[in-house]
């Protein structure tokens, strides 16, 4: 089953680095009493870069497991495909 | 190209039909001068069903035209591929 | 309690009718078979125009009851308070 | 300027650093290639972390802020109203 490849990984590795310094960077706003609407702009901030996290995720999934489940068919492209619409039911907030 | 069956296509035209109504209805609500937080309701209902129709054509789509289009492979198993990304991304808000 | 000014309520009533030919124009797209990628962008158009809607509604609800509630303190203000955090939830998809 | 409580600040700093946590647990689960769909469902679970976080914010801050912009008005009612409606937007995806 194709998998992420190396920079890929690295890739969306930098990403969730940076990710957790906002989150932590958000809990120093929050002790240092800073105003309530910077703090909601950067959670935003934060909520967005996961959703593109997760797109590159999906995108590299369905490049590769997802495809290759539909090139076999059978139960596994079924199962596949149904994992997919749940997966974009979670992005619209569906779930 | 395997389009919706007879049976999904009157299932989402009476689900957009509904819909269609229901628009009516907050356009008679907003004229009637009705309470603002329960038009607001109205909407989210409606967005909502709006996103069970489009996560319905999709599933569709997905079993139908983007399946075969993997089957197949080449540059239109890569076009439909992208496509679909970009329908999530639309699902997620993120364009 | 201050409503939509005419104004306002005109404008609202021209974006719903427009949204309300866009939804008769996917249900017209789904009989004629098109392809099911255009059907989804055609469907986040209109959930789109639906949410600029929402925020309009929003927008005077909030210039208007609640800013007037909160003024008058006490329940009332406590309890417009709640439905506007009710509301941001629903445009968040969180309920 | 009402302010988060103290009990209010402990419990969103609690969220966060689960949130942190989290965060970290994506990112091993990237490096040790584990199942896309895992991973996706667990960013999603984040992403609802913190769409909860930011509406406790707003919740203090309407409470707080907001409210006692309006009950003293004038422009600082008016600065106030517009970053809600803003903050709104980003709850909604629209900005």
């Amino acid at each position: 089953m194709t998998r992420l490849s190396d920079k890929e990984r690295r890739d969306l590795l930098n990403r969730l680095a940076r990710i957790e310094g906002q989150v932590r960077g958000i809990a120093r706003m929050v002790e240092q009493d800073e105003y309530c609407n910077d703090i909601l702009t950067q959670i935003s901030a934060v909520t967005r870069a996961l959703d593109r996290v997760a797109l590159e995720v999906l995108d590299g999934h369905v490049h590769g497991c997802v495809r290759e489940a539909m090139v076999a068919g059978g139960k596994e492209a079924e199962a596949k495909t149904n994992e997919l619409l749940e997966a974009v039911e979670r992005f619209a907030r569906m779930r």
